[in-house]
């Protein structure tokens, strides 16, 4: 259910909800208003009463891939859309509408292939203490979904984002709460995957949209709300966790909220390739007017020459890299800031200085360098530096003995990546390469060696998630795994074949795959 | 870390913890004091220095049968002690000592078969958008676990119990806070455990145990305890719950809180087999004292002739079984009071009246009547009945139509059990059966026919936990899934093959099953 009916002007309670051109800052239409509580509780209700039309996997599947086909008919228009409210470029809206239509095809894919059922059969073994009885175990819904969008994704993390396909995927109707920096191009998505629902039947309800900070709220409390994704920012994320946890029946948050994706440089790396760790740290780190959550925002990279010429190469191709304009002026404002106040720290240098562009709504990349002896002091005045700043800035910290980078190292709050540049006699597994593989694994839910964290592949062994405040649980939200997120476990016990559901029938009439007496099948 | 020295009488500030006999109140011993501030702290330092060791499966394994070997080896001195703290009894204890170790070793099992590790693997896809580089994901310990021990389980739910056995397969160490029915066989238990840990060459750190109320709050706050699992009532699991979302690093807090646990006896059912039900249902109820956390504590009955027959075979059945000695005087107290509340609520009858025992210590089992369409109304003065009350005591919803059992089983809390007894036409799918099976299913996370959910099966397809308040999670406590309570994801990407663990190498060097490119292995 929709939150935008014909644009009420004159409605005495709610706010217009405007679409921004971040290039100008000028309001470019007026896309509805936003949702009051009865709304809100007009789309819950809505998506609860479609629960029972997602119980049919077979319908599930064929309707994210109709989602797919609608996202790519209106292609121009949503890109165009999306173009105008964010300023990310034709050329990066593509690619991620792309993504996404790839990332809906792959949730069909899983729910197809029905391992996320997690089927499980334990057949009655008398001798056992106590004694096993017929026990038939699989994952079902929770229930309507809250989808929190993200600013930064307005396709992939949005209306029909990650979140969305997932829950859809594993049975669950979804509330979207739209991005304010993306009114437009969400009522688009939500159209489009109407449109994909009304080929099956579906109802719209099935995936709803509202608009408005209150509406967020309003939201994660509302008693038929069963779960909530969320991408978006430590504070933002954090009331609305606060908010899911408070509740009289608390319910599960998989919020993703923020992460510094410490990257480690050997100094042997540097030694082999101080150039070309420059040159891609500097293409990550302003790949989207460094607006990923897996921008690299802090470097641990050696002193010495090795580590100057890395630095060096890093300036020198920030240079190249133009200004942008970000998705909205609030976070300009707040980068320019944040970049300042950072900027003015003891002991802190800006070999090249980010901040504002050379109009009035572009930033220009740049980078801080910081002894990590100084930033690992927990009495230090550095602790800003350990949070995380949206925008084209990292912060390279040097080190010189390895035990200051790992003191560093001890410091961090969690992350969802964490990335170590060895040399090839590293990588062979020479010189403790696979120590130093194993002291980065407690800080992230990625691990990457020798490569740079932007671009999040959608595969079934992706895990985009990590220790808080990367998440806010154990769960990731990209790829197949991120079904799980949704379901839960029951187990029929001694129950007769003719009332088990089909899934957990002994003769397996649907072929899953399933786990029968501890030997996995299919 | 064992928060019991040599018996500090003249401690200042702790106060003593002493093992007390339920039978005549009095008090057995002094087992040590309650665990100060500093005491939980250098528990749990000890517990997360004992990392490192238990990373190795294999020890895993052979100290978690080593551990059921020292239980067996030490039974009738365990038993002795509990039955004198708990009253529950010789054989009911021998039973749960054997199933604590059937648990134990059923978790070793686990471990050695890997399937808990979930390896993932995706080979490079550069036709993907983006593109899939190599992506290895398995998982790994959250780190120090802190366990709840609860009072009706001096076994299978403390010490000993699933979540630390659960725990230490998944590779966590763990501090356990003791419950106060039983810290003298918590203590045995400890030992009993740490000489296992000492076969295998661990340190005694890797369980640790500490005594005392705010012992308990001090560690779901400790910075370095990483999860919590959790079995008792609804509110002191929700303080802890709350405590646990409310840390500056929020961590996963899985308890279990409590239950109705509902059975729903159809006319035709009743008709069929009114004397065997109404005679199961008094042996499941009043089984350890209707002291389990599936006792069935609300039965919808018909009205009419067969209903009549149930009731009465209840009362019948009840008489036979004698008065019985609770876990501890508080909860005695408790279950007076809460029977004798309910008892004198509006249109409430008790054919049996529950309550005091013939001696001070003891109660008699009895159970309560009521309308099923009084105790629906959500206006109604019976609020009281939906809560779970603790010890031999159940009530039974008498319903006319079908409707009215429907609108009773939508005003239910989350339960871990939800329970259908048909008839032999029923559960051959005729007359609606599986529509039934459908109804109850949202209400719990077991569900189980012509059964009764007292007695937990340890097996792979159980599931213990439900939604809340029965759990505050989507997972189990029981049954071999209840390990990945204690595990996150970390996906390893573009990773050479010498830096990476053995268990995500290409020519799966350890032998795990996994799911590489889709295609399950082994």
């Amino acid at each position: 259910m929709s939150a935008t009916p014909a644009v009420p002007a004159s409605d005495p309670v709610s706010s217009p909800v405007w679409s921004i051109d971040p290039r100008t800052g000028e309001q470019r239409e007026q896309v509805g208003v936003e949702a009051t509580a009865e709304v809100v509780d007009a789309a819950v209700r809505a998506a609860h009463a479609a629960r029972g039309v997602l119980a049919d996997r077979a319908v599930r599947a064929a309707f994210l891939r109709s989602a797919a086909a609608q996202l790519e008919e209106g292609r121009d228009e949503f890109v165009a859309t999306a173009d105008a409210e964010t300023a990310l470029g034709a050329v990066r809206l593509n690619g991620e509408l792309t993504r996404t239509c790839y990332q809906l095809r792959s949730f069909a894919d899983t729910v197809d292939e029905g391992s996320f059922l997690d089927v499980i059969i334990s057949h009655p073994d008398a001798a056992a203490t106590p004694p096993v009885p017929d026990l038939r175990r699989y994952k079902i819904p929770l229930g309507v979904v809250a989808v929190y969008s993200a600013s930064n994704f307005p396709f992939a993390f949005s209306v029909a984002g990650g979140d969305t396909a997932s829950a859809l995927a594993a049975g669950c109707p979804v509330v979207v709460k739209a991005h304010p920096d993306h009114p437009a191009t969400s009522e688009l998505t939500a159209a489009a995957v109407r449109r994909a629902a009304a080929e099956h039947g579906l109802p719209a309800g099935v995936v709803g949209l509202v608009h408005g900070f209150d509406a967020g709220v309003a939201l994660v409390v509302h008693p038929l709300v069963a779960a909530a994704g969320f991408t978006g920012s430590v504070r933002g994320g954090r009331a609305l966790f606060d908010a899911a946890a408070a509740r009289p029946t608390p319910i599960p948050f998989h919020g993703e909220l923020g992460s510094l994706n410490p990257v480690w440089v050997t100094q042997a790396a540097a030694a082999e390739r101080a150039e070309e760790i420059g040159a891609g740290l500097a293409g990550s780190m302003t790949m989207g007017v460094g607006q990923f959550c897996v921008k690299p925002g802090l470097v641990l990279a050696p002193t010495g020459a090795a580590g100057d010429q890395l630095v060096k190469s890093l300036g020198g191709s920030l240079a190249d890299v133009g200004a942008g304009v970000m998705l909205d002026h609030r976070m300009r404002d707040n980068f320019v800031a944040g970049v300042a106040e950072r900027a003015s720290l003891p002991q802190v240098e800006a070999p090249v200085l980010p901040g504002p562009g050379p109009d009035a709504h572009t930033v220009g990349p740049g980078f801080l360098t910081v002894p990590a002896a100084e930033l690992a002091r927990e009495d230090g005045p550095h602790a800003l530096l350990l949070e995380e700043c949206f925008g084209p800035v990292t912060v390279v910290a040097r080190y010189g003995e390895v035990a200051e980078a790992e003191a560093l190292l001890a410091r961090l709050p969690g992350n969802l990546t964490a990335t170590l540049h060895v040399s090839a006699a590293e990588a062979s597994g020479a010189d403790g390469g696979s120590d130093l593989l194993a002291r980065l694994t407690p800080l992230a839910g990625r691990i990457l060696v020798n490569a740079w964290p932007t671009g999040v592949a959608v595969a079934p062994a992706q895990h985009h998630g990590g220790p808080y405040p990367a998440t806010t649980s154990t769960s990731t939200s990209v790829g197949s795994t991120a079904a799980e997120r949704w379901l839960r476990p029951v187990s029929y016990q001694s129950t007769p074949e003719a009332l088990l559901p089909p899934e957990l029938r002994e003769d397996n009439p649907l072929g899953l795959p399933r786990t029968v007496d501890g030997r996995r099948e299919g």
